[in-house]
């Protein structure tokens, strides 16, 4: 069975990285390939790395360029997905890569993004509890923010086994530039970001961190408290997320261990890695991987968790490819089946 | 049909390099995986981004551990490949990532290397005239240097076509650090690389320079003179090869281009990109493509040719993969469905 | 007046780091210039960036060649610079690199470095409270572990103020490879370094944790835990600090930025940033200085304050001259009149 | 005396290079900071490595604001310096860091730059034969390119020994992307640049190629032709220039190795290293030193001359500020008393 995929903003890297998954994916066909202003152009001259679609031709982000596909890949400004997939058929699964659909709380949508709450969309993290259950049959899909991706993976397996305390967790996260997109600011030109590093939007008004709070909340079964800081590194993809709780009373080393053992001695993509081995991006570069480890620190009374993704992978695309095959029934990691880059 | 292979050297970046590959390949089944030091160990302790293959468990390389399968990778020290290929079974597949079987030339050799010549083996280039002929049912293989698979893909056209000059060939590359091997030596730390440039093995003695006189010359039908310089980038993998030959008399843009077009044409892996659009090891890296573009500077009555490749891939392990497609008749580029990865 | 200066370990990243700042020095005289195992040879082959001091002939380590020094910088294995210091002449001013005399505790020393505490000399962070008038007139000097630099200069205004809780400091850092010193190792290889970052030494066993908690114990007046996770990021120089503390109940944002600006406000070498401007490492490359901006996360209840210094310059070399400018009545910043390389 | 300095352009790389040498000249005394876009900001806000120019206001580029000055740099864009010098008074001098006035030829300006030729200045490379005596007194100095400095440096020593032939020199040279320049351009970003490397201005119509030749011509006493092919490579800053040209007949490397020796040899700024060193453009970051060394290739019967300096340094204000030195009647490594910034 061929599926037909539509992609959008597919000369971004979010998109880029979408065709790149998709054009060896066993069960895809990739349809219409769009951009908001690059109609017309061959994805060759934008996307150069992705040889076997090179002479596709672009088309416009319209409703009637995407119809007629099976799946269609989101990557829109702020608010615009919920009126494009409004007028897409009922049974085209849409897989928003944007942040409208992320959050169920319309008051947290509203005091961090400041518009209008488009609602929520079942969550692209199949990792977490009760995640996968929802993907499967849905026709709608809101792919995780790169940050919040590494963060829960980190954590909630602590906060879903009760062992963690929700009231201060203490998030720090380096990210490869990738994450800020393909658009032309001084701050992200290569003189400014190599040879060194820097945070940004320190100091709780980070867009990311109740999206955070919205999935170790919900494996608490109650609020949970986040200060999270993100750095820009000098590296071009990755996210090394240190993700720190302070641990209930009574929980040893074995406990927690045994919690993130059993929460990913299934899973396909997150690995919990041996004892003494610890994650490093380029474990897991161009993959659809996380890897894990953590430490107990009893000295300070905190689990430290470390959790490596590639951002534009497991954190975007990958992610996104990965809900797409729970919707549908595919195999879970049909077109997914990359090891990491190294070195 | 399922092919077991074996490969040694599994814990360098050669050898992590063809497990990635050959992970995913839809006809192979991965036999012994072997290292000199390391045996009894997981893989996934030295290679921890092949996710897939983390719970395999290295045996010494030895004639013994590698019999029984139908293809052996090998990358051993000078001068060990042809001894351990002799005491394989007639049948199998050798594979030599080393440089014992790349020159036909006795002399050459004995000059370059100080050692006995170990012979020719057909050389893993698939794209070079007649090359991928000689690989077909073939039982032994010489994998190309990365530099000179680079620069044999830059400038193989123009003397095949008549188009060059063979007496004044220059050639400048930049590579990134994994070409070096994973030995821990102190002018690679990363404190030494990281944020400069610098050359090394200038003037004329560098083993890949007769590497690629003996392309250039083949296809010549004469004898080719090269300076080669290669320079060691601030990346890990990538070669960017600046390739420039004097233009015989008469020749002109529309002809050299017609040249290059033309030998690539039909190639599957080495892409002469549209005008305007320049190589960037970017646009390859992790993949066995190989991305050129050519100008014909008439003031200075140079053709130059930019070849980009990812020196792991195309230039070691990818190009290796290629080739045992083409010596088993399987299709040439099974399991290197893979596009670049960008950014 | 000028005084003559010996720096050991000349061959290394600290010791090069020293003859780098002190080679224009206005009032020093580089006196002997010595190294463990590269006795005899010229600078220039080790240290090719020091063009001023190219045909220096480097000697060994011994009291003897380093005494007729006034003062002498010493960068050895743990448990050497005691004994070498005794065997100095009464007046020399030694200065230790090294972590030998950074602690105050035994049992911290025993502890963390498990052997005899050597004693603790004058710390070399001038800007802590108390500390320029302890340097004021030594004849020891302890130069601070970078990660330490950055992370006290980062909270302990906060705690000299009695603004933030002792108990639950988190810092997270990146650092820049020559933090890991030249030796020869795997991990530190650039193709193992370049395009990603991984955490180490995670879990509280990190010896420059009982070094922050000194400082912040002291400052605060009680003992402070602190859970301090390192990472490598992929670059040469630089350590970006993330430092988060719990503010005591009815301290705000305005309270928070006066103490570190008073703190810092007549301070040559530590500078808050105006509000809205964030470290970055390029500010402080190759400078002693270090820059500093703090945010009032009031839904985490905690003070995010980051730090950007130079680990070889202000975590090190830099640190150290300050602290010999101190300690002989010389002006502070003599030798250190250097701004930070960008881009 | 102290030398009042106005900078322009001192928002841009350039300028803030400029700054930054001449914020500890011992002779200077900085005047008027201007840049275009930003009259009326914190010189802090805009270049923070400069710590201790932080407070200074930024005017507008006038030749109000600039005269008054003993020196003004100018950092314009085309077709601009000459008009603005000419409002200037007399005596001032002007330091041109754009291109205006460094071809003699106005058909080789009017060739590459399609304006009109606005003449030539005193050229800013002292090491140039006659270019020292050219400079003393001067009141105007055009600063060279930074690929011809590297360039020139390379080759001018052979050309002026008579050694090397003039038809047929090859330059390959690779640059950090400060060269570029602070324009938010896509190709520049971070996520473009790092782990990778490309060429651009292929092909002959490189602005730099006619410096280049002018340089070579005139120490030669004959037209010189060269193919030049700028890559660019994953740092922020620094170019490392491979240039070759064919050695004359009966030269051995002895006598190249001589000319190169007697070229240099008392010259402050450039050096060849001792046989079997090579340059790597980390011995030289953010200093005016440039190190080079040749190798001759008998095979190919080419001199390879290689060549490290800072573009930002070497390449544009360090030897803006050398020339203004020697203009001046100064020391002419005032204010450039700086090493190398390694690792």
């Amino acid at each position: 069975m061929t599926i037909s995929v539509a992609v959008s903003g597919a000369s971004g890297y979010a998109g880029g990285e979408v065709l790149r998954l998709l054009a060896h994916h066993p069960d895809v066909a990739i349809g219409a390939i769009t951009a908001h202003s690059n109609a017309g152009q061959r994805l060759g001259s934008l996307q150069p790395h992705l040889h076997s679609l090179a002479d596709r031709v672009l088309v416009d982000t319209t409703a009637e360029n995407l119809a007629g596909n099976d799946v269609v890949f989101l990557a829109l400004p702020h608010g615009a997905s919920a009126e494009l997939a409004a007028r897409l058929p009922e049974r085209t699964l849409v897989i928003d890569a944007g942040a409208d659909h992320r959050l169920e709380s319309e008051a947290a949508w509203e005091k961090f993004y400041g518009s209008a709450h488009a609602g929520s969309w079942p969550y692209g993290l199949p990792e977490l509890p009760g995640a996968r259950e929802a993907l499967r049959g849905a026709r709608r899909v809101a792919v995780p923010g790169c940050y919040p991706t590494s963060a829960q993976l980190a954590l909630v397996p602590g906060f879903a086994a009760g062992l963690l305390e929700p009231d201060d967790v203490v998030i720090v996260a380096a990210s490869g530039t990738s994450g800020a997109g393909k658009a032309a600011k001084a701050h992200l030109l290569g003189s400014e970001v190599m040879g060194g590093m820097g945070p940004y939007g320190v100091g709780g008004g980070h867009r990311h961190t109740p999206e955070m709070e919205q999935g170790f909340g919900r494996a608490a079964g109650e609020p949970v408290r986040v200060s999270f800081t993100p750095t820009l590194a000098p590296m071009a993809r990755g996210i090394l997320t240190t993700a720190t709780a302070r641990v209930r009373p009574g929980v040893g080393a074995a406990a927690l261990r045994a919690a993130w053992e059993s929460a990913y001695a299934a899973e396909p993509f997150a690995h919990l890695l041996p004892e003494g081995q610890w994650p490093h991006t380029k474990q897991v570069l161009g993959s659809n991987h996380a890897t894990l480890q953590l430490a107990f620190d009893e000295h300070a009374g905190r689990v430290i968790v470390v959790c490596a993704i590639d951002n534009l992978t497991k954190g975007t695309a990958g992610g996104a490819v990965q809900s797409m095959n729970i919707a549908l029934g595919l195999r879970e990691s049909a077109g997914l089946d990359l090891e990491g880059i190294a070195p």
